[in-house]
């Protein structure tokens, strides 16, 4: 049994009679994020977040997550991660992981906490949403990368094959980097979309492959503004969705010079932003 | 063009060709929650969430968060709920709301803040987040109600056809709560699955239906912990998902006395927990 599933016994009802079975579901347990940093009277050690995940990759999604709400910046940011306290007595993961950052690096973990929009003077928006990313210094995307349409199509397919948990549990998303040729590089799953996008943006980070600026990015759903923004401050030019994007994630990508692909099925999608990156 | 969309100028790659289209997505926008409330010192006002939603029922989304969150524990605890500031120069929504609470109302608002999993013993794990839902009141479902093998399955159909949005879109969950014969009452979309919820938990809430120990909830997606912990708080005795229940949301089920169905497709679905509530 893989720790990214469980098997639970259910009745499953078809054809007008139950009948007891096993199936098996993705797993889901919360895993706390703690940060351990310098200030000035010496080294502190903070929770950060509390988030619902799929075990497996944890240091992936810590970094991922640390990195894309913008508390860190590159992976020397980061001189080690670790699991640590008992694991869960129920099923043996360890559910709190550590990331001790580089003795120089200074951090505002209020920001995490803090509303970006409360400084703005047109109130709540779209438009705040958008120019709040500004004011933490995101910039466009900066990227020649071209994808070719016969590769693009390709991708949806290789993320199915590397979902395996999903086979197993038809429960969870998944995530994958990919090249102009249509290689996956990293591909990740999760219950959680935005943790899956983490995990593939943490292993980047790790890698030191960001910004990814040759790299598109493939969902398993639907492209919303928090997946785009990670995406953004990644510096992927590309990100391509399985479903529908929002009203705000194509906002994002045509303001920040990204390339949004929606509905990739088969040999049809649609393209929301950035046409110029996909030759055919 | 309903608020809840938004046209927007696409290519659409079909048959090795592009052309120019006209796209309807799913709208979202940022949504602040400001609440009202008596103190030693007098009113003060906060804004406890922002939440990227899809605009409409915000005043249900806002009441179902405080709900759901345990910060208003009924409908009498809410004097009022207005938008407020101008509206959004953009599209013309009002994306800050503000709750009014009652004057006897005490609330604690550092609970948005604080992890629930501090003073557990044993570290982070599934059972920890049960135990966080028992330590801040929440006890298991009490419902006699029974529904019909038939009457559920009838439920996906109608959820679809409620889900006026999407049919244009693609892009949006829904959430809908229904009675033992399996006729909709409230049902809701949003781009985010758990607002979907809140707003048909808020409908309920202000309506006077809570416990909703008669109805049951149906959602487009998955079940996730985060949900099943939404329905348990309004005492709904049965969630049935189109998709696939995780781990924990089982878990869930199970220590409270609720009935879990998944995968609820045509004729066929899974039972997780709580079987005796449905008859042939």
């Amino acid at each position: 049994m893989s720790g990214s599933s469980q098997a639970v016994d259910i009745s499953k009802f078809s054809e007008a009679r139950r009948a007891p079975q096993t199936d098996h579901v993705a797993a889901e347990e919360p895993l706390e994020i703690r940060v351990a940093y310098s200030t000035p009277e010496g080294r502190a050690t903070r929770s950060v977040s509390i988030t619902m995940r799929t075990p497996g990759n944890d240091a992936e999604l810590a970094a991922g997550f640390l990195f894309t709400e913008s508390i860190i910046h590159s992976a020397s940011d980061v001189a080690a991660i670790e699991a640590c306290g008992p694991a869960a007595p129920d099923t043996g993961h360890h559910n709190v992981i550590r990331v001790e950052l580089a003795a120089d690096v200074r951090v505002d973990l209020g920001r995490l906490q803090r509303h970006f929009y409360t400084t703005s003077s047109c109130g709540v928006c779209g438009k705040t949403s958008l120019d709040a990313l500004r004011a933490i210094g995101v910039r466009p995307v900066a990227s020649a990368a071209r994808f070719s349409i016969r590769a693009l199509t390709a991708v949806p397919d290789r993320l199915r094959a590397a979902q395996s948990t999903f086979e197993q549990t038809g429960g969870l998303h998944a995530a994958a980097a990919f090249d102009p040729a249509g290689q996956l590089s990293v591909s990740m799953e999760d219950v959680g979309r935005h943790n899956a996008v983490d995990k593939v943006i943490g292993r980047l980070l790790l890698d030191g492959r960001i910004p990814a600026s040759e790299c598109g990015l493939v969902v398993s759903g639907r492209a919303s503004f928090e997946l785009m923004q990670k995406a953004l401050v990644a510096g992927v030019p590309l990100l391509a969705a399985v479903s529908a994007p929002s009203s705000l994630a194509v906002s994002l990508a045509r303001e920040f010079n990204m390339t949004l692909v929606g509905f990739l099925r088969g040999e049809t999608f649609n393209i929301y932003s950035g046409e110029e990156r996909l030759l055919s």
